[in-house]
């Protein structure tokens, strides 16, 4: 599985060349939609059933893969209807039992880190809202993170890549710590995917974001820097096994990939209300912002001030307003995340309809 | 499977618990010898075999943990000899290609991690040497690390346990580079259990050594601490992962667990000879030391200098003599040494026998 794009590109010859010399019979499908959708899901579907596939191999960035992982399930379960596996209240949320094939992922950019997860993310048309599926089952049996497959990316795609992983480890690191989330599952099998910030997370999570601050930048701006590459693609690999094991929060909740990095820098004025702030000072010291002088109770305010430094560093567009949104599309935007549950809980707080409106207000404009 | 002391200790009799609640039939084996030997191996090995068990649960320490992957392994591949699965050159070092039963590890002691690694060690009595068996085939499913468990600890215990853990993180990440090692396999699937130092291993290494400075001390000294000894429960399994995977190198050779711990600051005056000075200087860093004027041709000495203080503040046996050992046991330790190249070749430099003789000389007394 691959897209358009991809199928010319070195990664998929890499993997096409690999078939042919081993003589192993395959399939190509290359309508991977970027930014999946309930129906382009379903469209890798009915082609994953119509043979009896004995694995699969997806080339790609985390659209790709997450297909991949949705085709998988669903080839595995003929019987399931596309909803029993979504998240709830969405979906049904069914627990996947029914065995699925081997699952070879290649990320081809540096971000999504969704060779490491169990998640699969798409847009529901109809209610206008990202959800997905989520279990441990459709994780990829192994991923392959070769450095040489993201030479090909272009500049804009590392720059907004690199703050997915940003994003990922911060917020694997600011969620709701395990023990505090409810309800608690009667049985630790029976906790989600999400399930939490927890000591292992953490790890990867500070990994991650101490790569980046190392890295990311010399990632952009030179595109020979090999070993800035190399590490921007394992920090992807990293932020992901810690997102992917105790979750995002309110980030994920916005439809719309760019728009997650630019509400970032407010969401952290938010996040300042609660008890956290040391933690969130040791993300601001990662990120390299001076902290020798900073009160505990303006962590953050400087993190948000460090988030944005690094954003206007990178020339991500200026805030919601730039992408195309206004006023007028707050109340969508709010209504879409209200439903989210599996996320917004995780966040270190509680929001209101009010304050996650107020929120999508002060990120329309960011610098 | 658990041992005569364990089977007194509140760990087995939850466990025992456990299983008469849900009414699963089982039968114990309580004869695990601390240090395994070849002979202790297969007495459980024999005992494995008499009947057709679904699944396996160790409670206890290194060895019982060991042992138990021992019994795992040839109940499931009946007509293998017991050399077959050795490393190779004492056994034959064959891959396992058999599949196992579910293996469930309760460590008791927070030191060896034995729960998250594919390594059973044992003495091999005839050849007076340490070996083992490396496959990530027996490696447990499933690790319970409940710090609840390690409370019945006594100090020195605690203490010995804790530098286990300080050990396996300083030998990962001063092992030979995965890049370097050789000979190099033609498929990445033949790398061997130990396959080198590597960015994972790095983490798991660095992260698992912040615990050892902050809470080993604390752990063995304050019995109640209950945070302490959490962490250094699970400091044990982090640096678990971290040496299963990267391999540690000259310690392990040493037939003796507390003379491993003896040797570990002379043997940093040995490798001072390496290029890889700088990461020793991160190493003591983690570990506490001031390394604002020192020199980088320095880290070595300064790496043994922490060390020894380490074992100093902890009360540690002052030397392999105090343990027991005189100079005219030297030729015998070397000869021991000498035929583990699994681990001796991941040194950061190679060792002539004129050198691990010096070596063992150096560490008879140390304070």
């Amino acid at each position: 599985m691959t897209d358009k794009n991809l199928c010319q590109l070195p990664p998929v010859k890499a993997v096409l060349n690999s078939l042919a010399k081993n003589r192993i019979t395959f399939q190509m499908y290359d309508d991977v939609r970027v930014e999946p959708t309930d129906q382009s899901f379903m469209d890798a579907i009915t082609f994953a059933k119509k043979e009896e596939f004995d694995a699969y191999v997806a080339v790609g960035g985390g659209s790709v893969i997450d297909t991949c992982k949705a085709a998988n399930l669903y080839a595995s379960s003929p019987e399931s209807d596309f909803l029993d596996y979504v998240n709830a209240p969405i979906g049904k949320g069914k627990s996947v039992t029914v065995p699925l094939k081997p699952f070879i992922a290649v990320p081809t950019t540096a971000g999504t880190g969704s060779e490491t997860t169990g998640i699969a993310i798409f847009d529901y048309k109809e209610l206008k809202v990202k959800t997905g599926i989520a279990s441990r089952a459709i994780k990829p049996t192994l991923g392959m993170i070769d450095p040489l497959h993201t030479l090909h990316m272009p500049e804009r795609v590392v720059a907004n890549g690199g703050f997915d992983v940003l994003c990922h480890a911060l917020e694997a690191y600011t969620a709701l710590p395990y023990k505090m989330r409810s309800p608690c599952p009667s049985n630790p099998i029976n906790r989600p995917a999400y399930q939490g910030s927890n000591p292992i997370s953490d790890v990867w999570a500070v990994h991650a974001l101490r790569i980046v601050a190392k890295y990311l930048k010399r990632a952009v701006r030179m595109p020979d820097d090999h070993e800035a590459r190399a590490n921007m693609h394992l920090a992807s690999a990293f932020a992901g096994i810690g997102f992917g094991n105790a979750g995002v929060h309110l980030w994920t909740v916005i439809p719309h990939l760019l728009s997650n990095l630019l509400i970032y820098s407010n969401l952290y004025y938010y996040i300042i209300l609660t008890n956290i702030l040391s933690n969130h000072l040791r993300l601001c010291l990662i990120l390299g912002a001076d902290i020798r002088t900073a009160k505990i109770k303006d962590a953050g305010l400087i993190l948000a001030d460090t988030l944005r430094k690094f954003l206007f560093d990178l020339n991500v567009d200026d805030g919601l307003a730039a992408i195309g949104y206004s006023k007028a599309d707050i109340p969508a935007l709010v209504k879409g995340t209200l439903p989210q549950e599996r996320v917004t809980k995780l966040a270190p707080r509680p929001q209101t309809e009010e304050e996650l409106s107020a929120l999508f207000e002060a990120s329309m404009k960011l610098y």
